[in-house]
């Protein structure tokens, strides 16, 4: 069977994660093309993969005849209009979230996939296909905690990256939760809440940690932090308190040392060793569905819509003292 | 030195705990006198001890000259009465939570505190005394975390008291929180919302779990959830999320065991082994302050009537859909 | 119920500390004398305690008039000798472990103890009264883990003291071990062996850490670490493999932190803090015996002699290239 | 880049396994033959891969044009011969542990491998690319815990295999430690001790638990627990214990629950879900050596040699009732 060839687009950080995943991780794909508007940027990273070449023209790596699918993983505000490039190409495709900045581009993308008949378009909630939060749904849907009624969940960072805004909080890292929860739970968010009180003192201006409050179709109640600046290091945690019981992820750490008065596990400083293998087997889900002719397992373009208008909602509420905002998804 | 003699008032569960650990576990008190209007039930609890007196007559429990100080154990609403009787008799009280069921009488004992000159009514908020909570207090005063930004606070049940209800819930149990949070952040509650999602089937009629937010005056934001039919075990969480890090209580079962496929660590049926060493340290403290004749270390009075402005609020935001409500401490 | 007058011999760390605990926790108790061959030691540690005396003869304590019954936290040089002059007064003993220091002694003192009727002494091994062991031994007794095949027990310290040896590093600290898990199976100690590979660089001279195999009448295999400069923190360890699971102690850390890239519990300097409960509630259920003039529920100068015989035992495998030895107690 | 064609001799659970781990986790590699003694076996595992054919002969697809490179995973008294048919066709081998069941044929198979000049074989020691164990060893090598003292392996299961004895749990289960703690070390083990105790009833004739005693040329003292009938779950433990802290495997549980009184994680039935990641990652550098024509990374010939040597002596303790045996590795 021969492999699926793939061209990335963006050699950030994420791009080149995802081409030396594929190249090194990933049964059955190849990187044939990296594209970057930086084109010694793409270059370098095209020089990962032996035998794959280099761009600065994204649109011509989609129009590629040596390319199968697209890995989208430039600028956020690049991804609609190469989301309908691919459309149009006809080209498989694996969009890091979010599908758009703005809603009214989500919509976009979505009806032009429509059009084209669907399916195309995957879109990057590896937290889906990270093993812990797989058991979790798994053990949530076998009933394990009876029927769920409350969720909390935990998102904490090092630091926020340089123009982080109270905004970008919720559409760049609440936003996981916004589909984690409604996967989790198989129940879309209806009505969200904002809250914020004291901050840290480590980036002026901005509201940090923040709590978000979501309320499922079916009830559940479900409590986002966000805490960028948390210092101490890269922590998710999700517990789910149902009837007759819970169920939480635990700390991934490895290893355990005592030392100086004290037993510890480590915190990772980001998201890269927390998230590797959700990564990693999202490519090859995605690669196997591609080189199958099957639907992907991913979430689609639809589901980052979804994802977006509760952003808009929690940013509602942020700008009006906290109210409850209904959540309102777009007709397409 | 002689022995502080002390007439416990109400002899159900509370109170028979509070003879056992006052006759078997406190150094310097002895138990005299024990009052219930079942006096059957005070007999019996007095048996505990040899040499203690049984009586059905809380008044002549607290005017009798084998009594220098009196424990009150006894139902809710007969709380301010019986303060008040032992402030006129002059004499030490530790009075369990709540100070009193209404807001009004509460002020009342406040202010009949107030004239004859302060410092008799200890409150049973226990948790102050709890070895986990106190080291908590002191890691936080110390800036081990940084300053405090988000607080989480769990408390989980087996099962609700038959005929709880929603304020029940607030009053019973939260009320812990509304003067353990303070406390800890050495900061008042300044205003607060209640909110609930799905319920548990357990008990019809009921809002369990209930989540509230309260902010204190310092600005930090907390969670508290209260889950009285959380079925698993009885399970108490608390959690300072601050600038530089966080601080947290353990679970504190004593055993780990391998079973079945599984790692496991027991959870109580109740409260009682898990603060049974606050109730110790709470009745060594305040029997040592009687009977140096110092100020009682414990809550007071005062302390009792803001826990319960506190919750006054949360039912009037749970009355008025999950509004903002700010806290009205009565003047005194 | 008057309470019990109990000198104590030894106004030393671990004198001073039973004095502090009999004083302010323990009902029912009241020190009366405290004897130091220092006699400004002694009048420091019996200034704790309102109304108590303090002298520099030992003997003269265990004659008092106003003391009922003594403990001995004296050097260990002087227990069998003070054990017996107090068998003599007819006046309950708690003795420090070990019993003696030689198995010669500690049979003179079993001896003269029978020759007065039995009962007197009781050993100061007060693990038997931890409530983490006393859980666990609950357990394996109720056949939580089905019959024990193995048990490892792990005792760490930060650094020994100072003109250690490896002798002492058996008879002072494993010594606790040969108590513990013959009580745990309810089977006494038959063989032993003593190994150690690489020391620590802490101490010169000394083997450290220590590893010991144990066998008990019932077949079970023991290993027991001592490791007295390990550094971290005090760090005590007991797991039971049996047919079915394993029973073992927890980490006793009340707090738990998140800071600097880590998670951790604290572990304490020394052995105060983690038994701490186990010596108050020893002394609690001593007190309670005396007074009550029932057979005491702590180890008894059999059991001490017992220990010691495993000790000597070890030390003679030590000496002989960590040969296989079998454990003779003494017949008295 | 062309794919590396695999061969896979043996259709049982492990080879099964590796087929399927090579064909969808695997980049670069591709599974052309599989053969097994058990023709239809070896079809439906075959099976698994698009293309891929099977054959009843381990030496027709070790000299089948269409294969690359062969993974061993029939039954042990087989390895040598493979390894040798393999050596003599010069084809690199992955060949599952032990190289062979006895010395002679381990020293044959060295032998043989260095006339062709040697890197041809690798062994099966996956824990080596175990993400946890590589985190160990590189923060022991780090000089985390400081100088190596004492290391703790446990290496507990549900249930041994039909047909178990003494010795094959030595040579099948404690093998791997006897490759591990060497390696972890960096220091080869010199001499060792069997140990056992009362047995569990689940298999009569088997001493299990056993515990073994190794000691390193590094002085460090290691103890080694299998138990192969612990009953409650597949349990992999290592602790090292050093100069200044100690270092250990954490449970790698993903969850955690609480139902029923008890906080629980469970453990896997077998070492599949606990060495997934470790086949995976193993099979992928053994993978991308033979690729680059790369000298392998994983454990060699002579590394099974070794671990063969240490499980003979640890057999010759067993049968002279737990004397200490000097390892002697013969001359190749």
């Amino acid at each position: 069977m021969s492999n699926v060839r793939i061209g990335v687009i963006g050699a950030g950080n994420m791009g080149a994660d995802h081409v030396t995943t594929l190249h090194r991780h990933v049964s059955g794909a190849e990187v044939t093309l990296v594209a970057d508007v930086d084109k010694e940027r793409a270059a370098l990273v095209a020089g990962f993969v032996p035998g794959a070449r280099a761009t600065d023209d994204a649109y011509a790596l989609i129009a590629d005849p040596d390319v199968d699918a697209v890995v989208i993983a430039s600028h956020d505000t690049t991804h609609a209009d190469l989301c309908v490039a691919a459309l149009r190409a006809a080209k498989p495709v694996l969009c890091e979230k979010p599908l758009a900045p703005t809603l009214d581009e989500c919509v976009r993308v979505v009806r032009e996939e429509r059009q084209v008949g669907g399916g195309l378009i995957s879109l990057g909630f590896m937290r889906r296909f990270d093993p812990a939060y797989v058991e979790l749904k798994s053990a949530v849907g076998a009933g394990s905690c009876g029927a769920p009624l409350l969720v909390h969940c935990t998102s904490r960072g090092v630091s926020s990256a340089p123009g982080c805004t109270d905004e970008l909080s919720v559409t760049g890292s609440a936003i996981h939760e916004f589909d984690t929860v409604p996967w989790l739970l198989d129940s879309p968010v209806t009505e969200v809440s904002w809250h914020a009180g004291r901050s840290t003192s480590a980036m002026a201006g901005l509201h940090d940690p923040q709590l978000m409050l979501l309320r499922t179709a079916d009830g559940t109640l479900t409590t986002v932090e966000v805490f960028l600046n948390a210092g101490y290091g890269y922590d998710i945690r999700c517990e789910v308190a149902g009837e007759h019981g819970t169920l939480a992820l635990t700390n991934p750490a490895r290893l355990v040392s005592d030392s100086a008065r004290a037993r510890l596990t480590g915190y990772p400083a980001d998201w890269r060793p927390r998230f590797a293998d959700a990564y990693r087997l999202e490519l090859q889900a995605w690669t196997d569905a591609v080189a199958a002719g099957q639907p992907s397992p991913l979430a689609d373009a639809y589901d980052g819509l979804v994802a977006s208008a509760v952003a808009e909602a929690v940013i509602a509420s942020m700008k009006d003292g906290g109210r409850t905002v209904p959540v309102q998804v777009p007709e397409v």
